[in-house]
């Protein structure tokens, strides 16, 4: 099956066909720097999306909500960096409504057929002069290779635009999907204001309806993005959109096996969205594998993975480039799985660290030269049955902590 | 019932009758530091333990546990820093059973009168005779007043010693209680190698049965050890050891008065214990008292307080003396904890933050002269119910990250 899709140098959420985007400066950070992104589809899309758990969901969020159950098909998103609309009340929601409305004015659509991101500060209510001329100039700034300008306007404290692209074969021709992303864990050091949220979009030309898209977006989202740990926060404002217009006029059947492929298809470009997210982490040294495996249970599996990802000391000690196994032990040991301290191993890349509970009897001095590569594999065998859980995340650093505590309100 | 009793100026575990303690030197720090404790009652003593849960228990933890079901009274605890003996095997549990048969042999009592803790490296065997030679030792300097040369024995990066005593005032007379603690997420630059474990050790002269004590212990760790957070992180080795060898000849009777007046005060030391750990935190520079309440049950209590002191980014925010207080909601939103936003109400010390779901009102400027102070409280209402939760936490700084990341194995 993997040679039924492969990346496309470049490619974003233009990459399909039927699909144009901008990004632009609409003036919500002080640097100047671009702040507003708009994603349209040339004719309405099918589409689906998923959002931040958190109580506070922003009033764009719960707007993007109520749209997902109510509509049809959407044409186009509108995002902006600078301002969260997060704890700003019923005028909060009434602005994402206006933003929706401006949007649609612009591309002569109907406000339904709008979705709306904000990222930024929470509590502030949008200054919607700004935003409104800043959504005519997006309008006009619309262009089919577009995608890679947006990914640029969504960043914060990303140093580097995250966008990837996969075209798949399928029975009935070649289809694409695009995706976009800004990083978690952020900070906006251009406007000076903390904020911590994973945007994400994506794009397809296949046609393909609401409710398959949904049903592989969940499970997608859950082997890629909430396989990440960068700090451990979630944010008021985090979302995942996906669009799909049939421009392709290549339709993906549910229960087919071409459904199966797209499927295999978009979890690989969301793995690498978010694999993107966690190199391009605030401050970030190492990038890390930790496999759990021969779980008792799923739960045990990811609970002993979630252990290993979120512990500080863990992560520091990566960013020292120590092979110490004492603290990923600790973390695995009061994870709450289930197992035999004497059943358990514990593998740096292919290198055995821990047998039967204890040292495996690899020199410190070969561990050691693991760690500055700045890319390897923590695998844990619990010994305990047949479940396993992959999590990708990366070190916590003197950058890390400067960056979250030097950027004022 | 507060002026039944009172702290004792430099009090300690020996400042209760017919204790004695020591601290010294044994070899395991190549530092030269003082690297060995043992604390000792003149006569049988009643006794209780709480322990790590973590799955990958050292021995020594192992071995108390198993002494806490078994064992009536005790006479001694023998306590080591530089080594954990954690994942160290069967080995490793001889070993801490020799540890208790050296002391016990020193002291001329029964080995199951001992009881051990070590703290230090995890994965390596104790050197057992660099431990014999120090038992020798601790034992012969062994001072009734021995109590803060004991504290300062098991300190690692703790930067001070931590001890406190209380004198508390019974219908049948005055007794004593006192503690020595060493903090949470600490690793030890001496001996170059990581390691986060939290002991202490109470004692008490007054006459108290094991069952009463272990109601009392559980309940006070859960009001004062279990209420902080300093890295997030367990350990290993974990251990909270309480004696009471009723030499001031003052009962404790279950379901009385006095009970009820001990119990509080025992409670008051383990908080003062608790927030010197806190205060001591790897470099910590501010210490944050978080009050949740409104909360629908005391479940969603604890996890809201709990997800505002795990939050990465309020710590770093509380570092920087940022007042924002956009993360704080972030993570009262993704808690868990029930309850609808707009009746939330958050405020910094006397200062309205956040009201009905939205910004207080209360300038900048006005809550960014809080955080500098370097002590201030959170206090979050849900809004939801009559169910409360208290916390100490503190914050994380380019030194925390410094300490965990640069003293190597």
């Amino acid at each position: 099956m993997p040679d039924k899709f492969k990346f496309v140098e470049n490619g974003s959420i233009t990459t399909p066909a039927g699909f144009s985007a901008a990004g632009i400066t609409c003036g919500l950070k002080k640097s100047g720097n671009p702040d507003m992104a708009l994603i349209v589809s040339d004719v309405p899309a099918a589409f689906s999306g998923a959002f931040t758990i958190c109580k506070f969901a922003a009033a764009p969020v719960q707007l993007c909500k109520e749209r997902v159950l109510k509509q049809d098909k959407i044409r186009a998103v509108i995002i902006n960096s600078g301002n969260a609309n997060a704890c700003t009340g019923k005028q909060g929601y009434e602005d994402a409504v206006k933003m929706c409305g401006l949007t649609a004015a612009g591309l002569s659509i109907s406000p339904d057929e709008v979705m709306v991101s904000s990222t930024g500060r929470i509590g502030v209510h949008m200054p919607m002069n700004i935003i409104s001329a800043g959504i005519d100039k997006a309008a006009k700034a619309l262009d089919p290779d577009g995608g890679i300008t947006a990914a640029k306007a969504i960043m914060t404290t990303d140093t580097v635009p995250k966008y990837a692209a996969v075209s798949v074969e399928l029975s009935g021709g070649v289809v694409s999907i695009g995706g976009i992303t800004k990083g978690a864990g952020m900070i906006d050091p251009n406007i000076t204001v903390p904020h911590a949220t994973m945007l994400a979009y994506v794009t397809t030309d296949a046609d393909i309806d609401n409710k398959l898209l949904a049903e592989f977006l969940g499970k997608g989202a859950e082997y890629s993005f909430n396989r990440i740990n960068i700090d451990g926060d979630m944010s008021t404002n985090d979302s995942l959109i996906i669009m799909a217009n049939g421009v392709s006029g290549v339709k993906v059947t549910p229960g087919s096996e071409d459904a199966e492929i797209f499927y295999q298809a978009l979890q690989q470009l969301l793995q690498e969205l978010a694999k993107k997210m966690v190199r391009d982490g605030e401050g970030v040294t190492k990038f890390v594998t930790v496999n759990v495996s021969g779980a008792a249970s799923a739960a045990d599996a990811r609970m002993c993975a979630e252990a290993v990802c979120n512990s500080l000391l863990c992560k520091t000690a990566w960013f020292g480039c120590d092979p110490n196994w004492g603290r990923v032990i600790a973390a695995i040991g009061y994870s709450g799985a289930d197992f035999k301290p004497e059943n358990v191993k514990l593998d740096y890349d292919d290198m055995p660290v821990v047998r039967d509970g204890q040292d495996a009897g690899t020199p410190e001095a070969v561990l050691a030269q693991l760690l500055p590569k700045g890319e390897f594999t923590v695998s844990i065998d619990l010994g305990a049955g047949n479940y396993d859980y992959q999590m990708w995340t990366n070190d916590v650093s003197y950058e890390y902590v400067k960056i979250n505590a030097e950027y004022h309100t």
